[in-house]
């Protein structure tokens, strides 16, 4: 039984699995994964596991794969695993941190605690944490590890455009904003927004003047595209020369993509937190780097 | 607040629910479930909730269902609940006891912890238990309660046909073809089965004179069909007259349906654990005497 970490992964992370193993060194190993005509799950996993586990599971659609991680996080602790990380590039069910009307449930609160129950670690990028100040109060893991995908956008930006403007499409963009721009002195600036529903977005952009510049939107995800959609069609109405999207995670949801592009947004970069073929960046150095620092 | 106990109910159960609480004498009440375009579900409960609390959901289909599970229930005690039960007509993961090979993940023993976790008592008709003797072992909770749909099948045959001869598709049905075949003193016998993979299947006959005779196929569960269609094509072979089946759980996986009437069966009869057109008798009454006994 090696005693070095191992990376589980399902076959659809293979790719994902590999760089992020190879670049720290690590092995990786598949978990065999079928599917019964009554959509039961059968999983199974390396038959010994070291010490320290490592499982990449990427969280968008994430009801399926909350009960994958339930099965293999126990599981994995019978075959030998005495440290379990769950890297999860994206983290699901963070955006509901607080019960708006009585009787809601605050999914943040119990999915934090579930993903607590089963792992000794968590390391996701650019969770979308609201009103809470910390991945630790959301996930009370004893690890719980955030990376951002701001620094590796700001870097492609830097080798795409000349003197960029970065816009964020609401205040909780700042912290990104902040962190991309400030690697480079790019000028930056950040939209406010009201929301009214899932897909209902009221956009008032900051008092910058944007005539003739090449503009990136740029935010932790993009789900259903009205957000940066809105931001786009007032910043080519006030005159931006161009508008191109840069965000962590491309959820894309349904016609997101349309969506945006329907606004007049030019090119779409996003990171490899979830596949999609915007992905421009890779995320998987820095991810290694995290794996390393939390094994040593 | 009330402290009459509350049987919380998604939508696309709210026929069932209505049948079982009124049966029971129990109010019912509807959780609101919105599902965002990222897959994510947000869930709402009444706002004040009585001391014991009953959620219905039977578990066919069950990955996203236990995901509600988990937010309903951690959201229930938060509002109120003491005494969480789990109304589960249909018990998902009971099949996978144990690890046929190393590193397979035994779902019945993790599910079960799962659900353990969240209730203090679990109810459910028929569960598929092979290894284990009892419902607690798989499911370690305080009160785990089984019912048959045995009974009620053997009722419903009885009005339907004269001298009917009572056969179990495999060893395991055994039970159920025992208490169906003593109510009425029904002639019957089982099958032998040797499975090869989810889909193929080899049966052998009991050495029972079936010639002309009315024969009922009884199980606990109908998933692909090819156990049902494999004992119907041995049986109608060897000279019975008419094949009908009566199974707990419709769970009919795909074209599985298809499947028993190719091979040759007249009459389908299930109990409405799992809504299908095939419901012919329903657990209602049944599940709520057994919630009254529980909150004597």
């Amino acid at each position: 039984m090696s005693q070095s970490p191992v990376m589980l992964h399902f076959a659809q992370d293979l790719a994902s699995a590999e760089r992020i193993a190879q670049a720290a060194g690590m092995a990786s190993a598949p978990i065999d994964s079928h599917r019964f005509p009554d959509g039961e799950l059968k999983l199974r996993l390396p038959e010994h596991l070291p010490e320290h586990v490592v499982l990449l599971r990427t969280l968008d659609n994430p009801n399926e794969k909350l009960v994958e991680l339930l099965l293999v996080a126990r599981t994995a602790r019978t075959l030998g695993a005495r440290h379990v990380t769950l890297v999860a590039p994206y983290l699901a069910y963070m955006r509901q941190d607080i019960a708006f009307h009585s009787g809601e449930v605050v999914s943040q609160r119990v999915v934090g605690r579930f993903l607590a129950d089963l792992f000794d670690a968590v390391i996701t990028v650019d969770p979308h944490l609201h009103r809470v100040a910390t991945l630790q109060e959301a996930v009370p893991v004893p690890q719980a590890i955030v990376l951002s995908g701001a620094p590796l956008l700001a870097d492609l930006i830097a080798t795409q455009l000349t003197r960029p403007l970065l816009i964020g499409p609401d205040e909780e963009s700042a912290q990104w904003i902040a962190q991309a721009a400030e690697r480079y002195g790019f000028d930056h600036g950040v939209c406010h927004k009201v929301r009214h529903g899932d897909r209902e977005v009221q956009i008032a952009l900051p008092t910058l003047d944007v005539q003739g510049r090449s503009v990136v939107v740029l935010d932790d995800v993009a789900s259903s595209g009205h957000t940066l959609a809105g931001a786009t069609r007032l910043l080519l109405a006030a005159g931006a020369a161009t508008v191109d999207v840069a965000v962590t995670h491309a959820l894309f949801a349904g016609d997101a993509l349309k969506v945006i592009k329907d606004a007049g947004v030019d090119r779409v970069w996003s990171t490899d937190c979830i596949t999609h073929p915007s992905n421009a960046v890779s995320m998987a150095e820095t991810i290694a780097s995290a794996l390393l620092a939390l094994h040593d």
